[in-house]
């Protein structure tokens, strides 16, 4: 938050309005939402109206990245410079007020407007996005091949227009409500890893980056 | 699936084109998703362009809702009638294949097409959306006085013209590929519930929906 070098400016879009407090635009940790996440929302407008598709996303740099069939209507739409918003969520857990009104929620969101742009270098990409799934593991899979990278496009979004929401803690009461006789406090929610689940036909030795999931199970 | 009396007619919007087969078009998948989320995506356009919000959720009967402040840009646009897409979904896994391109993910999601219409009994609403939250807080909290409701708006969105997709399971490979000498399988990921954390100043006594929560943590 005090890394003033990588503030962003909130643009008439970004500036967050409603619990502004909660606003961050500070390039850390709008990083660490999307380097959190392994899918995004897309929203775009086409000629059949508003759109709002999950699709898997990773970071280079500065950009966000998604990809798809060529066919698909997103990557139509989104590869012909349609304006997009783009945005992560991650639900940290519920926030139980002592009054209704002050319920709330724990979460990292991440909101990203702009144009995205096609890749042209889809196998550095494509490289970046399987290292975020499993670092490792391009070096161990059957490579794409010409008619399998012919048919994908990647496209990325500059994160030059983007603003973050982080609540945390303890819900916030009013004064007036601290007498309610009423259990307060914070219901947690995780995303964590689950056994990995080996294909029936899998042959293979477990890798370094599976045992690692492993032993991160809850 | 088998149940014809509750499928859906896919839209030109909703007929899922990619990876046809993973398409969900009954009532109970679709209604198991929403359920099962605390918060969706709320894509729609305005003048400033598209954009996509996340915002606590909740179902009653055959309607999606969401509520927010009367003075936000959401509630404002989508109180109007705009066009909206509402999406949800849960991640339930990386899917690990022994080629790059068949790498995909587990998941479970929903979209709804439509606009949104004003809620006029708020009270019976926000009271379903505790509920979902946990059910019996509402009569131990301080319920909303005449302000609070006053300045909150409640939308719901009929759940018309919806779609779900889903995927479960291990990778499907190319025949060609099976011998690849690569791990295969699926690296789950669940959301669990974290051990409750009660306000330092919390003085109540734990309720059963807390001690519930606390039997379900990970």
């Amino acid at each position: 938050m005090n890394d003033t070098a990588s503030h962003q400016p909130a643009s008439g879009r970004t500036r967050v309005r409603r619990v502004a407090e909660n606003a961050r635009y500070d390039r850390a940790t709008l990083h660490a939402i999307i380097d959190a996440a392994y899918l995004c929302h897309v929203a775009f407008a086409d000629d059949k109206g508003t759109h709002n598709i999950p699709t898997a996303c990773w970071r280079m740099e500065d950009h966000l990245y998604i990809h798809g069939s060529n066919g698909g209507r997103m990557v139509k739409w989104l590869g012909q410079g349609t304006q997009a918003c783009v945005t992560i969520t991650h639900l940290d857990g519920l926030v139980l007020a002592r009054s209704a009104f002050n319920h709330s929620m724990n979460y990292r969101s991440a909101m990203v407007y702009g144009r995205f742009e096609p890749v042209a270098d889809k196998h550095a990409a494509l490289d970046a996005l399987m290292n975020h799934i499993a670092l490792g593991r391009q070096a161990e899979i059957r490579a794409g091949n010409d008619k399998e990278f012919a048919a994908t496009t990647v496209l990325r979004i500059a994160l030059d227009e983007a603003a973050c929401k982080v609540r945390s803690g303890a819900p916030v009461d009013d004064a007036e409500d601290m007498q309610q006789p009423v259990w307060a406090g914070v219901l947690p929610l995780v995303q964590v890893r689950g056994a990995p689940v080996a294909d029936p036909l899998n042959t293979a030795a477990t890798p370094g980056y599976v045992a690692a999931w492993a032993a991160q199970t809850a």
